[in-house]
């Protein structure tokens, strides 16, 4: 058994860290990024962390361009490993799944591509384009599995579940993310901040009553009391798992809401009126032309070295209103994950360890012979119990909480 | 008759139209910057306004690179002006006066020559480099007068008229400078974003028992019930004026204090704490290699640009306490400047006007033959009442407000 990543980011870190401790199922691991250095510094983590759980499989690194399909092909013939798994950023989602129909060998990622700062490629049209390779998949016999991070990823299946065993009705779905930790730097993103800056700017877009809503963003806002980390002001956000959750899972209402202090906004919204946010090229003086989110990518906190002194914890679910044997009900299921276990587990924070053990949970399940239908799956068509069965064991707890069915408060902002 | 201007920034354009409004006295104009357009867009500001005088004298552009000793000389030699106006940034400073001293021309400009960002160029040792020239312009027979602005400049005369007739011994002076007024962007700066952000980021530097004392920027806060535009908070700053009062009027503390608002200092802070500010490259992903405070320069409005919206006042003044008559004395003398008013006369906001209007009431004194002693002068050592009494006839009126004796209330920040 053999398996290659792509990519070598904060997530990339997690995965390879989590496969390394899974290595008798998963079998060799080989990680392939633009940068090989950055390869090599998680081989280096894992080895000096003692993650290698079976030492007589193989670790290794390689070179490779992500948008190079044919590169990629030659790639995974050279490796010929059982699952590709894409732990790049989104925008690599299509040449590598294009690469793996050629080469006939399954494929994971952890969210949808899409290009957030491009017209028609918004959450209405998210996973339009990987949905086009169902029928390609499922000739080749090979699965694909997309969106298997937290969210998107174990907040789809939170929703399967729920649909399974809690509700015989849905009302609403709202997804719930809040990042209750503190890591000591003025402003930072917990992941590429070119990415996350064009997610935050971006409009929302929600389903409801049979239709998509577009606001712009950061005018829509509830509060919710999340356990263990208290009360937070979360606001309405184009996330991938909207798209996915509506085509899968009847509700009246699915929603994406993110928790972002007074701060964090404060300092968004300076850079977003002085247009340091803007993808769109400038000229200076002297004649030189830069891109102002590239400059603020430059100038920010490298996303992974924020971990060693991560304090806290996230906090992130779905909540689920509805009916069950005619009576309303509410529950909220989520997980609590804490940057100090996760660093001391594979030396990085909370953020990229709640995106990484989701993914090789879904690897263990294909392997297992457990997720591996021929095509291609969100999660929420995944069966929930055998993944939420497994998901403790590789690093994430999870709770289901009864709550008093009510009508959310939600703030119309501007 | 006839006058040589350098420069052709907001400035530059005030001093050119009342410049133009004067030529019966001033004689010839010529405008000269790195790019003629500027100048050119001057001259048709000025014509469309009917702002020059005398139609028969000569309203004219020229091209120069003010950091260039030998073209400025030429162009000096070609113009044969009876004055230099410098109406260029703090950092032409230099070579221009070395061109007048070459060219045996008089020379005027309304702030000193400091790079705000190195060592051992602060207020401390601000004017060092054109105090050197004292001896040499007196042998060369021509006249250098510095800092000619409003603060530097009127706030400087302010305090000589207060030696003059109002005091016979202080203690205190503390120059009170607030922007009033309301451009209707986010964010903007009043001139050249470059020179504001670095002059606000610098230490503070006052003059206190006989020696200096630094402290870093917005940790010294006192409110200032200014005449017309009310209460403000202002913050100790590092400006020239307090070198030069210092050197001229003896007194046990003297500092400047500049009023920002709550949003101004929440998206300086912001910006700061990212990085923004910096004069200093960095080098993006793809190799480009850009100061932050460049691109800034470039995100931000055109300080031209806001003059036409811009509304509300400024209120610039030197607080002077101490004894006459052997008895305690407080006494604020200021001026208040309307944007609209400042649009009306010469199509520029109050920021210019104030600074510009000064060098012309300057210039028109040296031509009359009362300001044209032969060396290098500051404002502080010149008569003050020629001076007050031209002011409100080239549009800047002033009063003195008589206070109740206090201590100011200095509040120490973090």
């Amino acid at each position: 058994m053999t398996i290659l990543q792509i990519g070598a980011g904060g997530v990339g870190w997690v995965i390879a860290h989590k496969a390394a401790q899974n290595n008798d199922i998963l079998g060799d691991i080989t990680i392939a990024s633009r940068t090989v250095s950055k390869s090599d510094a998680i081989i280096a983590s894992i080895k000096r962390h003692h993650n290698l759980k079976d030492s007589r499989r193989k670790l290794k690194s390689r070179t490779v361009d992500a948008y190079d399909i044919n590169a990629l092909i030659t790639l995974i013939q050279n490796v010929k490993p059982n699952l590709v798994i894409n732990a790049g950023p989104p925008r690599v989602n299509m040449s590598i799944m294009e690469a793996c129909y050629q080469a006939k060998v399954s494929y994971l990622d952890t969210s949808a591509a899409v290009d957030l700062y491009s017209e028609g490629q918004q959450v209405p049209q998210a996973y339009d384009w990987q949905w086009n390779y169902r029928k390609r998949f499922k000739e080749a016999g090979i699965t694909g599995i997309l969106g298997a991070g937290f969210d998107p990823g174990v907040v789809s299946v939170f929703a399967a579940y729920a649909v399974k065993h809690l509700f015989d009705e849905i009302d609403t779905i709202d997804v719930m993310d809040v990042n209750a930790g503190n890591h000591g730097k003025n402003f930072a993103t917990n992941f590429d901040p070119e990415t996350n800056m064009l997610e935050i700017q971006g409009d929302s877009f929600y389903w409801e009553n049979g239709k998509w809503e577009q606001v712009a963003c950061h005018t829509r806002m509830m509060e919710f009391e999340f356990p263990l980390v208290g009360s937070h002001k979360v606001y309405s956000m184009a996330h991938d798992e909207v798209r996915s959750m509506k085509e899968f899972i009847p509700a009246k209402r699915i929603e994406f809401w993110m928790g972002f202090s007074h701060s964090y906004l404060n300092y968004f919204n300076c850079m977003r009126d002085i247009g340091l946010l803007s993808p769109n090229a400038i000229t200076l003086q002297d004649g030189t032309v830069v891109e102002p989110l590239k400059v603020l990518k430059t100038l920010l906190p490298d996303p992974t070295s924020l971990a060693p002194d991560y304090t806290g914890k996230t906090c992130i679910g779905t909540w689920v209103q509805g009916k069950k044997n005619n009576k309303m009900r509410s529950v909220f299921i989520y997980n609590n994950a804490d940057h100090k276990v996760a660093y001391k587990d594979v030396e990085h924070q909370a953020i990229a360890y709640t995106t990484g053990i989701p993914a090789i949970t879904a690897a263990l399940l294909y392997f297992k012979g457990v997720w591996n239908g021929k095509g291609v799956f969100n999660m929420e068509q995944l069966d929930p119990d055998p993944f939420l069965e497994l998901l403790p064991l590789i690093g994430l707890d999870w709770s289901v909480k009864e709550l008093e069915p009510q009508s959310p408060i939600i703030n119309i902002l501007k």
